[in-house]
């Protein structure tokens, strides 16, 4: 663990994305460190020359070479270059293409509707939308439902077996901000009554120390970056 | 070859996703059949019982026992297990990982975007909608930049060195309803003229003779659907 070097990954205070990796390189134990493209040290013309999506997390390997975008990318390639213990993960085929399919659920799906209805109720310029944000509220729901029908069908305290994977993890930057940013204050109460099996896992989540870490990081990130200059999410 | 089981995959006449998969099972030349869920062969209740998100593509693989949903999960499951001659694909850690990189740019921005833009045009129950539909043909438009950008300035073919990947396959479906479906007819001009590698690119792939067979059987099974029962998308 201490021949590795240090990792380097590019985030952003208030998008949730890069958070997701964040709490996996932190579970793991991993050397990194983070640079925030709200500061002047990162340019918009690095984050291009790395991602032609302009968009974070990047991460920078200096123990492979590589750097990569996207992530769900990032999060399989720390999984399959530092995870041999499988402390996040799974060695059977099964168990470690069940959790694939749960990551690529968490990016394409909770990324998604839960990143619109952020979009649409903080950032487009007409907010008198009231089909456009009740579709959103709908489809977030929806995706509640998806993981309350899969933990109480299952009864599995995680996605993939009785333990925690990086999977799991992924959900809960936006479900850290469900009732405030994406839904409304009350709704914890309606998430605990409707969805209790997807209430109690992610509660689950937020119990480990790592976990609530990260999170104190990413609160006083934010508080650093709306001291510094003002600057909002993107 | 000739001992693989026939692999069963669960589809959509008029959705892109499982057609992305189609089009990877046959450039590979594995044997598959396809259940459409627009037949009364199969139930939402079947759907449900296999994927709790209750969407399709959905693979059966007899010859390992397993059942696997989301598109992108699909594709790495396909071309981990079968692609061993790296027809579609490379064995290279960098090469590898770039190719990963842009199947999760694939399901988690085109088809959002795309995706987001087709339902607001063709099923939201409010049409009235100007600035959202902006909103999605600008990040269409967005993606369509992102894909420029980067084959211009690497000269590239393809997007992942000079030879077809499962990666670019995967543009292929909603590209080739770009014109229609997600923007505007007269949009073929305006596609040459600003994103010409992007367009170059699309072309290229179409002219594959199994991608333009994957495309008459899509338009076919679209004809059958609307013949027999003439639901729409999901």
């Amino acid at each position: 663990m201490s021949q590795i070097k240090t990792l380097k990954l590019y985030a952003h205070p208030a998008a949730p994305h890069p958070w997701k990796i964040i709490l996996i390189l932190t579970e793991l134990e991993l050397p990194f460190e983070v640079a925030y493209k709200t500061t002047a040290a990162v340019t918009k013309e690095q984050i291009r020359a790395m991602n032609p999506n302009e968009r974070v997390p990047i991460l920078e390997d200096p123990n492979t070479g590589l750097t990569l975008w996207e992530t769900g990318a990032i999060a399989e390639y720390i999984i399959e270059t530092y995870d041999q213990e499988a402390k996040l993960s799974f060695k059977t085929a099964a168990q470690k293409w069940e959790t694939r399919m749960w990551v690529f659920f968490n990016v394409t799906t909770q990324d998604q509707y839960y990143g619109q209805k952020a979009y649409f109720t903080l950032f487009h310029e007409n907010k008198d939308i009231p089909t456009v944000l009740q579709h959103y509220t709908d489809e977030v729901k929806r995706v509640l439902g998806v993981l309350e029908l899969h933990l109480s069908r299952t009864g599995q305290a995680y996605l993939v077996g009785d333990r925690v994977t990086y999977a799991d993890l992924m959900f809960a930057p936006f479900h850290n901000v469900l009732c405030s940013v994406i839904l409304y204050p009350d709704f914890e109460a309606e998430w605990r009554a409707d969805f209790p099996h997807c209430y109690e896992w992610h509660q689950r989540l937020m119990q480990r120390p790592k976990v609530r870490d990260v999170f104190k990081r990413r609160a006083e990130a934010e508080r650093v970056m709306h001291e510094e200059n003002g600057r909002t999410i993107r």
